[in-house]
């Protein structure tokens, strides 16, 4: 067997409004893409997911805080840290109009996730699915029924990192593969454990397929191929627990 | 043109030792893998360009320091830990056995890149090389010599990340591609500029190859086909300056 893995963009899905069947058009997709084979991993950015459920705020409905007022500064528009906040935890750290936040989910990033970039409008701003993982799930299902095959599923988005420059895509919603990959008490070549022992192979597949979703504002998600991920993994399983985590 | 990306293994480098040609050793397995192309990126482990640049340490030659046995604890070597500590300029973070440093590169990372893993017999560690960028412009001189194509190269680690669970492969050196793609001043689909500006695209390309590296140990090294990154990126483009770090 070659040892290789392959990113085949899904070009073709329209631009989505609430309530479209995203499992459909992806399964449409993945046709035209040549079909799904077993193993696959079917990436979908999480604004795709976001629009088909209807995960969107007008921010003419939106009436801010004095703290959000204050977090915005001068560059920052009140009414979206507004949902900012509303979609935050915790804020970690902020320096107007930049808010990174902890979300529900766990997640630490930008905006709690919240996006204005491609939204449906000036006026608009995309949040993040309530449940990733079962965003993940229910389209892992739809696929199925449609194509007879149950793709491995990554809802992705685009996260900074602490240290590092520039985002990379991960997976924040995850059904049917492998999130982790444990390698505790494998040997490597020459017997001695290994250290690097859990490797974040779903956020690796996600950052893969941003490779081919980055090329073009028209592909919404990409299938994934030969990565070897069957399993039963879990977005939450890539959250940090905060009583390990050295940067709580 | 199809939209997509390809990760192929290179398999069949040997063990490597200080002083080996990694190039030309390169280049025969890419000739097994059917050649380079243009525009293919090399992508290869860290841990073969230390060991062809001879960037190990014998821990029976080193003593370790109070600081250094302070912070090994009950479990960790001191002798490791001292060697780790000569490899920083800064330790950010410590719960014994773990320390995280910032290098001289300016990498944040556990164990100052210091890995035992795979190291050449359990009384020697393997360094991050001197100079990354330098081992990737040298390796990618070499491949363009042998095959008569230059390609881009990275050298590539696993790295931890705050917050988020298990190791992502990161582009440590860099040379003849773009590390960050700028999308700043270019719109989306409905015309709004774009928010997240900067895309970390050889940390993707490192995650990518890691799905094939990671398979086995006897692949230290892959091509990455089709994603389009030509150019004259660095992998210091991907370190954060302190002055715009909000987790410095």
């Amino acid at each position: 067997m070659p040892c290789e893995v392959r990113v085949i963009g899904l070009a073709g899905v329209p631009e989505l409004e609430e309530g479209d069947d995203l499992g459909l058009l992806l399964a449409e997709a993945c046709g035209r893409a040549g079909g799904l084979d077993h193993g696959d991993v079917v990436v979908v950015a999480q604004k795709a997911v976001s629009k088909a459920e209807g995960r969107i705020v007008h921010l003419a409905s939106v009436d801010p805080s004095p703290r959000a007022i204050e977090l915005a500064g001068e560059e920052g528009d009140p009414r979206q840290v507004e949902v900012i906040l509303r979609e935050s935890a915790e804020v970690v750290r902020s320096r107007a109009p930049l808010v990174i936040a902890r979300t529900p989910h766990g997640f630490v990033c930008a905006s709690a996730g919240v996006d204005a970039s491609n939204a449906k409008g000036p006026e608009t701003v995309i949040l993040l699915p309530v449940d990733p993982d079962a965003s993940a799930a229910g389209l892992r299902e739809r696929l199925a029924e449609l194509t007879g095959i149950a793709p491995g599923v990554i809802v992705s988005d685009s996260f900074g990192r602490a240290w590092r420059q520039g985002t990379t895509d991960v997976a924040l919603g995850v059904a049917g593969l492998t999130a982790l990959r444990d390698l505790r008490g494998s040997h490597d070549a020459v017997g001695y454990e290994l250290r690097s022992t859990l490797i974040a192979v779903a956020d690796e597949i996600a950052g893969a397929a941003e490779l081919v979703l980055g090329k073009s504002t028209g592909i919404p998600a990409a299938i994934v191929r030969g990565a070897d991920v069957a399993g039963e993994g879990s977005g939450q399983d890539l959250v940090m627990p905060r009583d390990r985590d050295l940067f709580p």
